[in-house]
C-alpha cells in the first residue's frame, strides 16, 4: 500500500477535481500492474494498472488508495466494474471515497461479486496524500499550503525587499517540486507589484507541470492568471484540488486569519538578517495560549545547508 | 577523553577567568580518579583526579583535556608539577594551553621527567568545550552566546510584547540550564524596563549557579547588576568567560553588528504569532550574500514540541 500511495502522488496536482489514486496489482508476490490518476483525471488508477496486468489481474490481489469508483460517468465505465470484471481474489483499500455517490457502493459492489475487500490500511497517509480531493470534498476548497522561505531570525527578506536568495539551491529546487505538486500557485497584489514572478516550474523535464497563477486582488497580470478578491473566493476555484501559497506576508496573514491555511512548508537558511521583512503579517492572534495547539510537524529535513520543515494543522 | 569532556563542561560557567578543565585517571581499564576545575577555579582539574587516584595514579594514564599549568601562582602547585610527581605512564592532552605562561611548558616539563605526552586527541571537542578561556584569551572577552526563544515565523513576542510563553517546559528548562552554565547574562535596558527579568536559574538544585546580571545601557536596577554602556565593553568584564545575551532585538543587534557573538541558542515552538516582535533588529547588513557562510549548525534536538538548534559562528 505504501507503494500504491507513491505512486498516487505522481498525480497530485494533475488530476483536476479527481483525487490522486494509487493502485498495484500483485500475484505471486511479483507486480503485475502499477496505475496513478492520470493527468485531468482519466484514465483513472485502477484502470491503468488493470490495463497493465491484462489477465493476470484475475486471482491478485489489488492494492488501491481509495475504494473504486461506482458511479456512471461519460468519461468511461466505473472502476468498481473494471475491478469487479478482472476477478481479483481480494482488494485492498486505503480509504473509503467521500463521494456520496461512491461511499461504500464502490467496496459493496465488489463485496456482492465474491471479491474479498479490506478497508483501513495506512488509511492517514493515504488520506494526507489525496488530502486535496478531500478538503475539496469536506470543505468546499482546495488544500492550501503556505510556503515561506525563510533566515533563523525568520525575515524572508532584507528590510528593502531583497530576498535572491536566502535558501540554497536544493531547497529553491524543492520548492519547484512543491510548485510542481500543486494545481496552482497564488500570491499577493503587492508580491505581483513588487517582483512581477512567474511562479512556473524551472526544474528539467517538469516545466510543463507549471500550475495556473493566481493573485488575490487588483494587479496587473497576464491572460493566463487568475484573480481572487478575498481567501474566501478559493472556494470557487474550479477543479483546483492543490493550492500554494507563496506570499506575501499581507496574503499569508489573510489566509491564515480565516483559517484556510491547512499545511506550513518552512524553508529556513542557517543566516541571520535582523529587521528584515516578516514572513507573516497580523492574524488578529488573541493570546499566545490561542497560538499553541495549532499546527503538528510532519517531517523535518536537511536540504543543502537549509532546513525543511512540514508541519499540518493539527486536528 | 570523551568523559574528561563532559566533566570539563561541570566546571562551565563558574571556574572565573580560569579554563573549564576535565580530567581522568585510568589505570588497568578501572577510573581511579575524576576530576574538574572547581568553582573559582581551584582545585584544579588534574589536583582533584590525582587526590582521588592517590598512589594509584603511579604508572596510571591521565586524560586532561588542556595542557597542565606550569606556571606558578600563590594559589598552590602547578599541575605539571603534580602530574610529574605522581610519575604516571602517560599523559593524553587534548590541547596546549592558550596562556604564553604555560604553553608547551607544561608537556615539555612531563617529557623531560619520562613521561609519555600525546597533544590532539579530540582537540576541537576540547576547544569548543573550553570555549569561554579560549575567546578571552584569544580575544580579550567572554564568548558570547545569543539566545533567542521564537515562534515558527520568527516572532519572540506578540506586538504587545507578550512572550510568556512561546517555548514549552522543557525548552524553558534547557534555557536555564544554559544559564547556569555561564558566568554571566545580559540583557537591554528596554529589557529591564519593560519585564524587569530576574535572570536566575530556577531549577532545583542549581539556584546557586544564577549568573552575574549585566545590563546594557541606563537602567534601573538592583545593587548585584553590572552595567555596560555598550558592547566592545564586555572586553572589559573581569572573570567571566561565558557570556550570555537573551534580549531584547536592540541589544542583540548590537552584538551581532559588532561581531561580538559567537554562539546561537535558538529554541522554536511549533506556533505563528503573525506580526510580533522580532527577535533581532536591524544589523546593518550590506546584502544577503553577506550574511551567507557565516554560522554552522552543531547541534539540533526536540525538546517537547519545540525545537533547539545551536549554531557556531563559522571559522
Amino acid at each position: 500500500m505504501a507503494m500504491a500511495i507513491a505512486l498516487s502522488e505522481r498525480g497530485r496536482g494533475r488530476t483536476g477535481g479527481n483525487p490522486n489514486v494509487g493502485c498495484i496489482i500483485v500475484k505471486g508476490g511479483i507486480i503485475v500492474g502499477r496505475g496513478w490518476t492520470q493527468p485531468g483525471g482519466r484514465p483513472h488508477a485502477e484502470a491503468m494498472a488493470l490495463a497493465q496486468a491484462g489477465k493476470a489481474a484475475k486471482g491478485a490481489d489489488i492494492y488501491v488508495t481509495m475504494e473504486p469508483c461506482a458511479h456512471k460517468s461519460e468519461r468511461g465505465p466505473t472502476c468498481a466494474d473494471l475491478v469487479k470484471d478482472a476477478a481479483p481474489a481480494r482488494v485492498i483499500v486505503a480509504t473509503l471515497d467521500i463521494d456520496e455517490r461512491t461511499r461504500r457502493h464502490g467496496i459493496d459492489r465488489l463485496g456482492d461479486a465474491g471479491v474479498s475487500v479490506s478497508v483501513g490500511l495506512l488509511e492517514q497517509q493515504a488520506h494526507r496524500a489525496m488530502a486535496g480531493f478531500f478538503t475539496r470534498m469536506e470543505k468546499g476548497r482546495p488544500h492550501v499550503t503556505l510556503k515561506l522561505a525563510m533566515s533563523l531570525d525568520g525575515c524572508i527578506a532584507m528590510a528593502d525587499g531583497t530576498s535572491k536568495w536566502i535558501t540554497g539551491d536544493r531547497a529553491r529546487a524543492h520548492a519547484h517540486l512543491e510548485r510542481a505538486r500543486c494545481d496552482a500557485i497564488l500570491v499577493g497584489a503587492g508580491t505581483v507589484a513588487a517582483d512581477n514572478p512567474s511562479l512556473d516550474v524551472r526544474l528539467t523535464g517538469l516545466e510543463k507541470r507549471s500550475p495556473i497563477p493566481i493573485v488575490l486582488g487588483k494587479a496587473e497580470i497576464q491572460d493566463h492568471w487568475q484573480e481572487i478578491a478575498e481567501p474566501e473566493a478559493i472556494a470557487g476555484l474550479d477543479n483546483i484540488n492543490w493550492l500554494l501559497i507563496e506570499g506575501g506576508s499581507a496574503t499569508a496573514a489573510s489566509f491564515l486569519k480565516a483559517n484556510l491555511v491547512d499545511r506550513l512548508l518552512l524553508y529556513r537558511a542557517p543566516i541571520l538578517i535582523g529587521g528584515g521583512l516578516q514572513g507573516i503579517g497580523d492574524i488578529g492572534l488573541g493570546s499566545l495560549d490561542a497560538a499553541h495547539g495549532q499546527w503538528t510537524r510532519l517531517d523535518r529535513r536537511d536540504l543543502g545547508q537549509d532546513m525543511l520543515e512540514i508541519y499540518e494543522r493539527a486536528a
